[in-house]
């Protein structure tokens, strides 16, 4: 049942296992959900407590190491046998004295890893400062080192079926921006307008099954706009206010996202003016971003077109994406910002996000696309990219 | 805009120092999206960058340390005054060379607390193995002391403007439990079922607006329904199957949850068998629930009806429950389960969930409670307690 076929995992591990080697790694130990996933097909809303794969250098399998309650889900998703599947008692659950780390430490101990290289996420939610303390304490001769992006880093570049996945993403949010601006108006409660942007997400389409994005819509209007990561309220969106919907799409945990703005009433000059320039701006590197240039050049592109009209933008404007689960759709490998050397590569994907915060009110455009092997990428969101004027 | 005044926030903040004194710490350090918003009232979808709260021993208003992009965020939904808002610059975002928590060290250093007492929630999501190395690295004159459940455990007690939020999110999961009910049938595609769900999650009532709950339904199946954590897919609900449903509701982030079983067909005799000693057990264990008794008796009290029916149950029976971020509703700290002699006191508020899941089939029943005055508690979850047979 798990995702992808068991072929399509192994080569997944081939390219682990090497980056592993090349890293002096013997033994990977990893907590970020997406790591899970990309490398059995685990699948569950089970990362309130703690959970691990471990990619062992002389062994096919990789192990899955979590709760017992959660092991039959891990039999359900995964490409694994049951000898990869190493549960914990449910003793060791929100527990003061027994953590799971120390139980994985001891696994990892009896199958001879106990003087180990063992490669960590370090900066992975999921990865806390206790679980490497209980980690390291169990393992006292083992060697630690630094594999904070090493899975992430092998995701970046996606394979056809993945593609696949993030078309039908694509798909889906497309379909829920209609809605989402459908629903928006002056006198209708935020969350009443982002629960029909949810349900949209959710039901998909007739081909597509929704999963759930692995961040929330956002829909900030007026003040609130100019705050990006604010989430909705019973408050009433208001006539003349200025906003936007920024929303994913997800199917098989793999994400799209796309952003547009809205204004409720007739635009204020100053926003009409800067829609313009980000259109342009956003045209501008969409083109730029081929095959063989770098995330930084992609950045200047836009910048070039901004600063050219007496704008700057601090943020970078885009970032890699996939398969992901919350908090975050990014893959939190390349940027599109100045300093950011990553070449582009074909089947790689990025959200691009223009956001433009004034005091009072906030613009922003976006587009998800796969750079293609030649030319100008594969822009997979479909929606018209003019301002939405609306009353 | 914060969603409580001023006065419950200092309140709350007492009652932290208090512990903080009693474990001789003076700055501590908080990283759990929850423990931030509790303790000054930020909310946001911002939690996927590092972001923190320092309370200072000798300081009035905590010190929000996040993003710049969200600091408008902090000034709109937090009682803090501007100059407790410290923003770090964008270039620490997804970055190999500057993290945050370096940044968080070189403020709290320049703020006299090299040679802290520094306490941390060693074991939370959002507070990563390198968030800690980068901290003590900026800050090697400092103590670290392990706060982990802190706050949590402060949280446990929920003053009268929280209980009021706790009823409406009772009111919004026992509305949304009937769409579910209504929606799950055969032919019909999981997503389509949760998308319903969640709609109604989100539109809450016309009263209390729906907040997003930290954990999704949970809509399983058949073999499904054997594996307590999977989410959906756009598999079809078959006839002659089991399942349930089990929901939140959210209401300015405080949670209750609810959930029932579903038999789509005649419902198999063990399961009928079951469904009365699981509901005697739910009568006998929040019958048990008063103010002065232990978690673990409330536990044991379910466990001798099983018990004496033939049934056991390795996991607790539940948790405390209420203010939190996904991945999860539950608190973290008091469990119904045996070993647990935390004493029940007026005012916590409990999820009790009874899940027996067999090889084909899972049966759960659940409500949300708080721990009254004096007698039974008073169960916020308002929904019919047996079995639900469909077509």
């Amino acid at each position: 049942m798990s995702a992808f076929p068991r072929a399509e995992y192994l080569g997944r591990l081939l390219r682990v296992k090497a980056a592993m080697a090349e890293a002096g790694i013997d033994t990977l130990a990893l907590a970020d959900p997406a790591s899970l996933n990309y490398l059995t097909g685990y699948d569950g809303w089970s990362f309130y407590v703690h959970q691990f794969v471990v990619v062992l250098d002389d062994r096919e399998e990789p192990l899955w190491v979590g709760r017992a309650m959660d092991a039959p889900g891990a039999e359900l998703t995964t490409f694994l046998s049951t000898a990869s599947i190493v549960p914990y008692p449910e003793t060791y659950v929100d527990s003061d004295d027994r953590h799971p780390a120390a139980f994985l430490g001891e696994e990892l101990s009896r199958r001879g890893r106990g003087q180990g290289r063992i490669g960590i996420e370090r900066d992975s939610w999921y990865y806390t400062a206790k679980t490497h303390g209980e980690l390291a304490a169990a393992l006292p001769g083992a060697r630690f080192i630094d594999a904070d992006r090493l899975v992430a880093w092998t995701r970046i570049v996606k394979s056809p079926a993945e593609i696949a996945m993030m078309r039908g993403a694509a798909e889906i949010v497309s379909r829920a921006m209609q809605v989402g601006v459908d629903a928006v108006a002056p006198g209708v409660r935020e969350c009443d307008a982002v629960a029909e942007i949810m349900a949209a997400q959710i039901h998909g389409t007739a081909g597509v099954w929704g999963d759930y994005p692995a961040a929330l819509p956002s829909v900030p209007f007026g003040r609130k706009s100019a705050a990006p990561h604010l989430t909705w309220s019973g408050d009433r969106f208001r006539a003349g206010t200025v906003g936007y919907l920024e929303l994913g799409g997800c199917h098989n945990r793999y994400h799209a996202a796309l952003a547009r703005t809205v204004s409720l009433g007739p635009p204020p000059g100053p926003l009409l003016r800067l829609a313009a320039i980000v259109g342009e701006g956003l045209e501008t590197a969409l083109d730029a971003a081929r095959a063989g240039v770098t995330c930084e050049a992609v950045e200047a592109a836009w910048r070039a077109v901004i600063t050219r009209a007496g704008y700057e933008k601090a943020s970078r404007i885009g970032y890699s994406i996939g398969l992901n689960y919350p908090p975050d759709w990014g893959e939190r490998t390349a940027s599109l910002r100045a300093g950011d050397r990553t070449e582009l590569r074909p089947d790689m994907c990025f959200h691009m996000i223009l956001g433009m915060w004034q005091e009072d009110w906030g613009y922003e455009l976006s587009e998800t696309f796969r750079v293609a092997e030649s030319g100008s990428p594969e822009v997979l969101t479909r929606f018209p990219r003019d301002l939405i004027v609306k009353g």
